[in-house]
C-alpha cells in the first residue's frame, strides 16, 4: 500500500465540455505556478484569454487523431496520473513522465444529447466520451496522490485548499472527490447500457423498447433514515437527478422532526393524491399508504374539515396534503384539533408557519407548485432476488361511457369523477363512497372487492356519515352483480367502474333494476 | 456517419483475468492468420503453449510501467481500436498504428474482491482496472467496426462466425456484445461508487455506513410482461446478477401462461410467507398481495385444504405456495376446485406435472429449495422523484415474553408463533386471527387497526369458522385497549404483539382482565 501523499499540485491537465468557471479557475492555477496542459476548445479557450497552457498532443509528441478520438490515451497521460509517488519515481524519470496532480475533467452530457428530439443513433454513439472517463477513473483510482474534478461546483473548494495548504489538497476531499468521480462515470456507462440495451436486435437502432436488456439506475442520498419501515430495518431515502418539481423529492422541509421512512412513503401517496384535483381546493390525509378522507371544499379549511369528517379514528397520526397554499387559519384547526405527523402544500403562509411552529414535532413541508407528469416515469416494485419495473399509472381513464338506462345527474357526475380520482390512489380491491366531493368511506387493500365494499360501509357507518344518496368508486369491474346490489341495499345511486367483465351484462343489468347510474371509465388502476 | 464495416479479422489484444477457454480460442484465432496481441498472464499462458503472441509493449514500444498500472494505454492501442475503417487510414499509416478488430478482455472481479472477508481499502483501491474498461469501452463506442468479448461464454458464438464467414463478425452480434459491454462497465463502476460510497468521510476507509451516497443498481430483464399493474401501464421482470435459490427470480416455470406482472408479486408474497415455516407441510395463499389463507397441516394436501378454507371467496384467483414438492393428490384438489392462477412449490411431482397439464393456463413453478436469507438483504419503495432503500425485514422476532398474569397453554403458544409468522406478510394495519395451525381470519391493511380486527372477525363469520378458542397477532402493538376489549368478546384467548405503546399497562390490564394470555415479540413489522 502506498500512503496518500501531500504535495502540492505542479500540474494539471483541463479538458471540459462544460467550460463555465473554467478560465478563472486555470488563471488561479497559473498563478500557483501550476504547469497546464490542456486539448481542444479547452485549450483554445486558456490560449486565446493569455493563459499560458500546453496542447496534450505537444506534451506527448503524438498529435491528436481522428477527429479527437485519440487524444489524452498515451503512457505519458496515464503514467503522469497513475503513478505512485514515492514508489514510481524512477521509471517516470526514465520514461521523461511529469506527474500530473489534477484533472480537471468533464464529460459531454451524454443523457442530454439523447434526450434531444431527433438524436440519431451515430450521433449518441458519436458522444460516449472515452479519452474522458480513463481519466476520470485513473485519477480516483490513484486519489491517494491525485485530485480528479469533475463539476466546476468544485473549483472554489479546491482554490481555498490551495490557497490555505500553499498548494495542497487534502486526502480527505482528493477521496470525496474521487467518490464523485466513480459515481459519474457509473452513471454515465449506465446512460449508455440503457440507451443501448433498449436497441437490441434492432438493426436500424431507431425504435428503442421500453425497457432495455439490463437496466442501471442510480440516486443520491437525501437522507439517512434513523431506522426503515421498522425499527430493527435500516432505510435511506434516495432521490433522482432532476426529480420533479411538486414531488416528496423536492419538498423542503420548513420545520418538525426528521422525516421517518414511512412518512416518505406516506407523504409522497397523500401528496400524488392531492395532484388529482386542480381547480378547487382539495385536502387528502393518508393513513398507512391509503387515503381515510379526501375532500373539496370551498377553501382549504373545508376541504380539511371533511376530509377529517370520513374517518376521524384513522386520521390521528395522518399525513396532510393540499393542493393550494396553507394558510394560518387551516394549519390552526389542523394542530388544534389532532396529532398529525406532516403537513405538504405547495407553499405555507408566514402566519401558517408561526401557528405549526407551536407544535415542534409536526414536519411541515413545501412544494414547489407542480406541472405535468414526466411522461414515462417508471415505477419500481421489489420481489426477493429482483425488480418490477413498469412505467407509471399517470393516466385517469380511458374514454366516460354511461352504461345505465338512467343518466347520472350533473352532481352525480361530479362525485363518480371525483371518487375515481381518489379509488385510483387506494390500494387494491378499493371502493370508495363519496358524496358533494368528499369521502364518504374508504375500503381498502381487501383481498375480496365484496369485502372493500362491506368496509367503506361500516367506515360510513362508524363516521355517523349518510350513505344513501353517495355514489360508489371501484378501482376494477365488478366481476358479479352481487357488489351492486349491496351497494343499492345502502342507498348508492350511481356507480363509476372500469367494466370490462365477463359478466358486464348482468352488473349493468343489476344497476338498472336499482335505477342507478352506472359510468365505465375504460382504465382500470390496481394499485397494491 | 460511418457505414459498420465487415472485413475480417485481422489482428486480437487478448487481456483477460478469466483464464477459462481464452487458449483454445487464441489458438482458433491464429489458425485463421490473426494477429494476437496480448498482455500479463494471458500472453505468459499463450506463449507458454505454443501460440505466437505479440507483447503490447513490444508492440507499442513503450514498456509495461507501474506494476501494470499502464499497459494498454497507448495510441496504437488506441487508435487501432478506435479507427473508423475507411475513414482514418491515411493518419494510421502515417503513425503506424494497424487496426485491431477484436478486443477479448475481462475485468479483475471487482465485487468478488471486496467481499472477501478481510479486503482491505488498498486492495480494493489496487484491483480497481483502468486499462481494461478503456478498451472495453472504446471498442465497444466503434462496434461498427470492432468486436469487444469480455465474457469466455462467447467465444464460441465468435469463433462459429468466422469460420461460417472468412473470419468476418456480423454488425448484429458486434452491437450485441457492445451493450454487454457497456452494461459490464456501467456495473464495474456502480459497484465501486457504492463500495467508495460507503465510505464517505471515513479517515480509515475501514467501517462502510450501510447506505452508499449515491446508490448504484443493475438488474437484468428476465421477461418483458404483457402489461404492468394495469393494462394500460408496460413492465418488465428484472432479476438481480446471483439471485438466491428458492426465490420468484429464479423459479422455473414448468407450464402455463406467461407470469404476468401481479403474478409475480403475489407469488413473491406467497413464496416468501410460506418460507417461514419450516419442517411440517404449510399453504400460502396469497390475493392482492395478501394472504388470505395460511395453514399448516399433516400434509400438503390438508395444509391447502385448511388454508382454502380460511377465504374461500378470495382464494379465487389465487396464488398457492407450499414449503414442500408439490404430489399430484394436492394438485388435482386444486384445480378440480379452483381457478388457480399460480402455484409454485420447491419441487413438483411427475404426477402433480400430469395433473396441472390438464388447465393449460395455470402457472405452476418449482424453486430450488431455499436456503437461510441473504444477509442485509435490500428492500425498495418507489416514491414520485425517488426510491426509499432500507435493509429486508428478515428478523421474525426479538424475544417472546409472556406480560399477561395467565401463561399462553402449550397448544396457544404454537399458535401465537403462527399467527406472528402470517402477520408479519399481511399488509399493514395487520391482524390474523389463527387456531389449531391455520388462519381463521385476516384483517389487511386498514388504517384504523381496529377496523382490522373487525374485518377478521367478519372474515372469519363470512367463512362459518369458529373464532372463540382462537388467538390473534398483531403487526404493530395496540394503541388503546379497545382493540383487546373486542377481541375478547369474539372469543379470543391469547394475543401476541409486539409491545412498546405508551398505553401497554392499560392493554395488558385488559388482557388479564378477560382472562387472555399476551405475549410481547419486542419487534414490530409494518408492511405496506
Amino acid at each position: 500500500m502506498t500512503t496518500a501523499s501531500n504535495l502540492p499540485v505542479t500540474r494539471a491537465l483541463l479538458s471540459v465540455s462544460d467550460k463555465s468557471g473554467v478560465l478563472e479557475f486555470a488563471r488561479f492555477l497559473h498563478s500557483q505556478g501550476v504547469h497546464l496542459l490542456s486539448t481542444g476548445g479547452t485549450a483554445k479557450l486558456l490560449a486565446d484569454n493569455g493563459v499560458p497552457v500546453t496542447e496534450v498532443s505537444d506534451y506527448t509528441g503524438f498529435p491528436e487523431m481522428m477527429d479527437g478520438r485519440v487524444k489524452t490515451l498515451h503512457p505519458k497521460i496515464h503514467g503522469g496520473i497513475l503513478a505512485r509517488r514515492g514508489q514510481d519515481d524512477a521509471v517516470m524519470a526514465e520514461h521523461n513522465i511529469g506527474r500530473i496532480d489534477l484533472i480537471v475533467v468533464n464529460l459531454y452530457p451524454f443523457e442530454a444529447t439523447v434526450s434531444k428530439p431527433g438524436c440519431s443513433f451515430e450521433d449518441a454513439v458519436e458522444n460516449i466520451d472515452i479519452g474522458g472517463p480513463t481519466m476520470v477513473r485513473a485519477s480516483a483510482k490513484n486519489h491517494a496522490h491525485v485530485t480528479i474534478v469533475t463539476e466546476p461546483g468544485d473549483y472554489a473548494r479546491i482554490q481555498a485548499e490551495m490557497e490555505a495548504s500553499a498548494g495542497c489538497i487534502t486526502p480527505a476531499t482528493r477521496f470525496d472527490l474521487a467518490i464523485k468521480a466513480f459515481e459519474h462515470t457509473a452513471r454515465y456507462d449506465g446512460m449508455i447500457a440503457n440507451y443501448f440495451g433498449a436497441r437490441v436486435g434492432e438493426a436500424s437502432h431507431a425504435a428503442p423498447a421500453t425497457f432495455p436488456r439490463t437496466f442501471s439506475l442510480q440516486v443520491e442520498k437525501k437522507q439517512d433514515c434513523r431506522y426503515g419501515e421498522n425499527s430493527h430495518q435500516a432505510g435511506a431515502f434516495y432521490a433522482e437527478y432532476n426529480a420533479p418539481q411538486g414531488s416528496i423529492a423536492t419538498a423542503v422541509q420548513i420545520q418538525g422532526k426528521e422525516l421517518s421512512y414511512n412518512n416518505i412513503a406516506d407523504t409522497d401517496a397523500a401528496l400524488e393524491c392531492v395532484k388529482q384535483f386542480d381547480g378547487a381546493p382539495a385536502c387528502v390525509i393518508v393513513k398507512h399508504a391509503n387515503p381515510c378522507g379526501v375532500a373539496i371544499g370551498a377553501n382549504l379549511l373545508e376541504a380539511y374539515n371533511r376530509a377529517y369528517s370520513t374517518d376521524p379514528e384513522s386520521a390521528f397520526g395522518g399525513i396532510i396534503a393540499f393542493n393550494q397554499p396553507l394558510d394560518g387559519e387551516t394549519a390552526k384547526v389542523i394542530v388544534d384539533r389532532q396529532f398529525v405527523e406532516v403537513i405538504i402544500a405547495p407553499g405555507v403562509s408566514p402566519e401558517a408557519v408561526a401557528v405549526v411552529a407551536a407544535k415542534k414535532n409536526v414536519r411541515l413541508l413545501t412544494v414547489d407548485m407542480w406541472s405535468g407528469d414526466v411522461p414515462n416515469r417508471l415505477d419500481f416494485k421489489r420481489v426477493n432476488g429482483g425488480l418490477l419495473v413498469q412505467t407509471a399509472d399517470i393516466a385517469l381513464l380511458d374514454e366516460l361511457k354511461v352504461v345505465s338506462t338512467r343518466q347520472p345527474t350533473d352532481a352525480e357526475l361530479l362525485d363518480l369523477q371525483f371518487a375515481w380520482k381518489v379509488a385510483k390512489f387506494v390500494k387494491s380491491n378499493a371502493i370508495v363512497y363519496a358524496s358533494g366531493n368528499m369521502t364518504i368511506g374508504v375500503g381498502a387493500g381487501q383481498m375480496s372487492r365484496i369485502n372493500s365494499a362491506r368496509i367503506a360501509a361500516i367506515k360510513a357507518e362508524h363516521a355517523g356519515l349518510v350513505v344513501p344518496g353517495s355514489v360508489m368508486a371501484s378501482d376494477a369491474f365488478f366481476p358479479f352483480r352481487d357488489g351492486i346490489d349491496s351497494a343499492a341495499a345502502a342507498g348508492i345511486k350511481a356507480v363509476i367502474q372500469p367494466g370490462g367483465s365477463m359478466r358486464d351484462e348482468e352488473v349493468i343489468a343489476a344497476a338498472n333494476e336499482h335505477g342507478m347510474a352506472m359510468v365505465f371509465t375504460g382504465m382500470r388502476h390496481f394499485r397494491h
